[in-house]
């Protein structure tokens, strides 16, 4: 079926590259493979070098080339016990996970009256008297959006609630999880404390276990919990990102950077977070390998340390800034299908917009103007001025499952998943073998 | 808009009562009150003698008469510390809840090779010496169903198969959930050592869990698993039945007894199974009491110690064997909509179901051939000779939530609720107020 590829251009052949990758097992292949014999593989951890070792070896057997490690060392947080329990005025359990850098509470835990706000802006509001010492407990709203657009806003209570908590002097904070399901699964996440403010105790109740806090508080009575999270700093320990290439045929050309991350959260498996974007951009790269010599190299990064703070993607730009650069991409958003195409090819690149709007349009992927932003891995990489390109995912349901013990492999569509890897295999397709020059700056990054 | 049941008969205000339920908002304040107010509420323990000085406060409020607690002594088993993960070949932790009577592990775990059994028929056929001082894996197939026919056959997995490995000298016992949901939320449920069988850990695992562990065992090495649970043994406590009625004009008729369970199991908060079934339980006697006076008594039960072996059930039996029971029935299959209505009324009581067939038609409701079973609850009742009243439950979501931490509020469809409150009023309205003899037996239990 591919056999012309081999004498004539990939790119003449994206087309049928994309059709026949819709049959792919490989993306499904990876994630499963992955998240079974390794599972949970937080940063930092032995369970994250595991998985470098996995992917090594697989990366290795697929056939690409200079697969390699290149490690970093990462400061390293690892969760504890974590439990949590209203005292007054109606006993019982709740549900919640502590975030990432959450300082630990004493063994025995800790106990404080509750004081609720409805936004984060009400906390911020609020005078430092009336939450110093107490337990704060930030409410929020956030909706389900197929882009995922809420996150950004949403997102602020995990990101900074925490350390706005710590210098108006709470003993602890609480906030309802950054996600949209009703399950008893809290979603974790990364919080910051900057320099000079002391880490508290910060957790995530269960969307659930939140409404039935807020529903206790709207009772009237002082509201007690008592908390106990006891993760621990275990200091500087290694991290590394995986890298695996298809040689280009023309060495004077950039490379085309197509990234995932390899650590996940340790609570779930990481299948939708990010298993499944590591198996989506090695099935369309190894598509690419098999069907012959595109005239970039195309240039796979599984990266470490994503969810902790985007260590791998910062590690590689360090790395490789040198280099250049002529497309990067991320598959971070899940398993579900692609709708919609955004690049940031301009000038004598143009035209490659046209052929790969062309090539999705027949996937249900909609060209659509604006600057493509990149994953994280990939950030520094675009930020610095090599064209990115999204292949933006369906996240009606991402955040159901980001961060929660539910990211699963059960929770992988493979038909969706199939439909990423013809939509990647058709991208890099066109862009690894464009003839135009991406790009004019002749930059290196 | 109920005048005339002032002074006409109930039974003739079916309708009208019927079709003003589906405003009613009572079930779901009293399913609400007590999830929220109270919470989990274990058997036996003092967050269930919470529940009950609720409910006697509660349903006094409402207007009830003799409205009392009928304790009994109850074994209490009390869940601990539950952990588990794979050791090899593949490390990684495991979500699962011990069972109800399972025996408690040391409290630095249990490891063992884990032995893999597709059905509790395969374990059975198992030669001993290949179980003994092993952990048992029971796999199985539940599927969904609208009337729960699956769990009678599934659930044999859960109630009998800790009990058949540990003859077989397995060390402990791990089972897939009797569920049908993909989250990392087990399903708890009572396990039965009988006298002479000596108890061991037994737990069940989420059902993305298990599908992990098999995988992993489908990988052809040796799989090993490190077990902690440490429920205990409380001993004797107290348990109870809470007990009201709405009062007949008719010394002698028979009651009609309407129950539910008060009692929930500790891991989530019991708005599924079973606060929603008491709070349609009260709600339509509560419209009944309202309307004027029905000939029979109406007896609402809400019964202790349900889940842990149908022990309030017992007890009421044992009670009141003395009184004559017209007709019992229960709520106790979740809160979505009734789709089936079976009687056990024959001889002179049969005109009854064609009244009762014709004002539950309006709600959706297929009159059924074939005798009801009724509720755990009433089943000593029913089973002594009462004309037991099903008003089945749609229960194709009802194993998505049973005994997990997901049984929580949010999951209560508030118009399928309503739908239930509509049905039991226009049932009890018809039933409690019918002028047939509903017992040619003159029958007392």
């Amino acid at each position: 079926m591919f056999e012309r590829c081999q004498t004539a251009r990939i790119a003449d052949c994206a087309d049928e590259l994309r059709d026949a990758a819709l049959d792919d097992d490989l993306a499904y292949a990876i994630t499963e493979g992955l998240t079974t014999e390794i599972g949970p593989r937080l940063a930092g951890t032995e369970a994250e070098a595991r998985a470098r070792a996995w992917a090594i070896e697989r990366l290795r057997a697929l056939g690409f080339s200079n697969v390699r490690t290149e490690p970093f060392p990462l400061r390293t947080w690892m969760r504890g016990e974590e439990k949590a329990e209203i005292t007054a005025p109606f006993p019982q359990p709740l549900v919640l996970t502590a975030l990432g850098n959450s300082a630990a509470t004493p063994a025995e835990g800790l106990e404080g009256e509750v004081v609720y706000f409805a936004t984060l802006a009400d906390l911020e509001a609020e005078p430092d008297a009336n939450v110093a010492g107490r337990i704060v407990f930030v409410d929020h709203a956030m909706t389900r959006t197929q882009d995922g657009s809420q996150y950004g806003a949403y997102g602020a209570a995990r990101r900074s609630g925490p350390a706005l908590a710590s210098r108006k002097g709470a003993a602890a904070i609480l906030i309802r999880s950054i996600g949209t399901d009703y399950h008893r699964n809290p979603h974790t996440g990364s919080t910051v404390f900057p320099e000079g403010v002391a880490p508290i105790p910060a957790a995530a109740l269960s969307i659930p276990d939140a409404e039935q806090l807020e529903r206790v508080v709207e009772r009237g009575q002082p509201v007690r919990v008592r908390l106990t999270l006891t993760p621990r700093d275990l200091g500087m320990r290694e991290s590394g990102n995986v890298i695996a290439e298809v040689p280009g045929s023309d060495r004077n050309a950039g490379m085309v950077l197509v990234a995932c991350h390899l650590d996940s959260w340790d609570i779930g498996t990481g299948a939708f977070d990010d298993a499944a974007g590591c198996g989506i951009v090695a099935a369309a790269a190894k598509r690419i390998l098999d069907a012959g010599r595109p005239r970039r190299t195309i240039r796979i990064l599984w990266a470490g340390a994503e969810e902790v703070g985007v260590f791998g993607g910062r590690a590689y730009f360090d790395a490789h800034r040198g280099e250049r650069h002529d497309a990067a991409a991320e598959s971070d958003f899940g398993a579900d299908r692609v709708w919609r195409l955004r690049t940031g090819f301009t000038g004598t690149a143009e035209p490659i917009n046209i052929r790969l709007a062309a090539a999705l349009a027949p996937l249900g992927i909609a060209y659509a103007p604006g600057r493509a932003t990149g994953g994280a891995d990939v950030g520094p990489v675009i930020a610095a001025g090599t064209p990115g390109i999204d292949l933006n995912q369906d996240g009606t349901r991402y955040f159901d499952l980001h961060h929660t013990p539910d990211d699963t492999l059960d929770k992988i569509d493979a038909t969706q998943l199939r439909q990423n890897v013809a939509a990647w295999t058709a991208m890099l397709a066109i862009v690894a073998d464009a003839e135009e020059e991406i790009r004019s700056d002749s930059a290196t990054n």
